[in-house]
């Protein structure tokens, strides 16, 4: 029972070297393939490696962009921008992305996404959007799972060795202060690792180990990327994820009949 | 605008080696110290080495545990567990753990401790806590910073560079399926990084990042970590989490009036 286990277990994350400022239309696989190349020890890649991409790059890339001069905000946008000094047409964009709104006060917006997320303010980006007037702000990808599915097929192709891909974004949560980076799309593996019916090390059955894995890995990446360095691309390399081509980031989405924080 | 970063920014994680079945009174940091100098590459430490160790074996050290053939379940654990097939003497003993119960439906119980941590069936564990015949169950450490503290001083004394400390647990959350691990305790640096006020990419202020830093080291250790390993304590090494010592995991909680899930 007191054994050590096998060799040592080791996981490793590399920032991504040589990224350029991305732009709509950019070939976002191609540069990740750069970057591939271009970073020490990053190639070969091995079939368990996983590309963690943040969700920023990946919506430039896509031209996920609004021209917030177009936007003409609702009169409770612009209460409720007055009350908590928002900009009026942010709020607007934030409550188009919602299929629900699920908190509105402190001036935050948290709004449950068609995407089924639930993110604060419908996970609209204000900073770091390539735009130093602030009149542009930047959308989720429109599937990021297919995001990270042509960037997984394109690096395929290319290395020969098809790696898992992240598209990562920072979310808040209740109850806790701070961000951290959490997948919202994924290609070629589970995101989550169900650990019941094993049995743990006192050979009892584990009744509620299902390990939110993708989340980890976009976690781990997100301690290599940072918010102010132009790294937005990371190699996640030994976290061995459950294999499932297939599979994609709704598998993490909790039903409303079991979301207890409606 | 356009230019690449310096050179390449990893992280490693170890799951240190030959941490053996730890029982009450253990030492548990020379436990510690003991596996840091069998893990190939673990020493000499580093001084923004951080040294994650899991609840579990810092709880069974502390000898949290609780013999459930001493519970009198009060009469509304016993009707809530007959309603959803549990043992009403466990939900008892998370009643017990409870200063404010936030919700309580699905066969979950999920309360606020008296650390200020709100958590699924109180953070009591069944599951590895040394028992096969499951009359037993584990509760958190009394003040996980101080645990933290304790492994963070003994092994700076040992190897005369002193680690931040994390002391992790496995944690729901809503709206996703799937357990993260998260920081409970920590000791050496500050759980958030603070960006606030510095400035992007862009030349825009990052008004919203405050990074949970500790949370992220938390979960990037559980990558190598696991549930069915006996592998309870890994070291993240390049994480460089902000300085601060005298830092505790209440800079993390949110206070009530900011909490819009209560």
């Amino acid at each position: 029972m007191s054994g050590p286990g096998p060799g040592p277990v080791r996981l490793e994350v590399i920032a991504l070297d040589g990224i350029p400022e991305v732009h709509p239309g950019d070939d976002l696989a191609s540069l990740v393939g750069d970057a591939l190349e271009r970073t020490a020890g990053a190639l070969p890649l091995r079939p368990d490696d996983v590309i963690v991409v943040t969700q920023k790059v990946v919506s430039k890339a896509e031209g996920a962009f609004v021209d917030l001069a177009t936007i003409e905000p609702r009169p409770e946008a612009v209460a409720y921008a007055a009350r908590w000094d928002r900009d009026a047409r942010q709020v607007e964009v934030v409550l188009r992305q919602a299929v629900r709104v699920v908190r509105m006060d402190h001036g935050v917006v948290i709004v449950e996404t068609r995407h089924g997320f639930i993110l604060a303010n419908g996970g609209v980006d204000a900073s770091n959007v390539g735009s130093a007037s602030g009149g542009v702000v930047l959308l989720l990808p429109d599937d990021p799972d297919a995001s990270a599915r042509a960037i997984r097929d394109a690096v395929g192709r290319r290395f020969g060795s098809v790696p898992g891909v992240v598209v990562s974004d920072s979310l808040g949560r209740p109850w806790r202060f701070g961000i951290m980076d959490l997948a919202i799309g994924v290609a070629g593996f589970r995101p989550l690792e169900d650990l019941r019916g094993t049995v743990d090390a006192d050979g009892r059955s584990m009744s509620a180990t299902i390990r939110a894995v993708a989340d980890e890995i976009a976690s781990a990446a997100e301690l290599v990327l940072g918010k102010t360095a132009r790294r937005p691309v990371a190699l996640v390399r030994g976290a061995s994820p459950p294999a499932g081509v297939g599979s994609g980031i709704s598998d993490v989405l909790m039903p409303p009949e079991l979301d207890l924080f409606r």
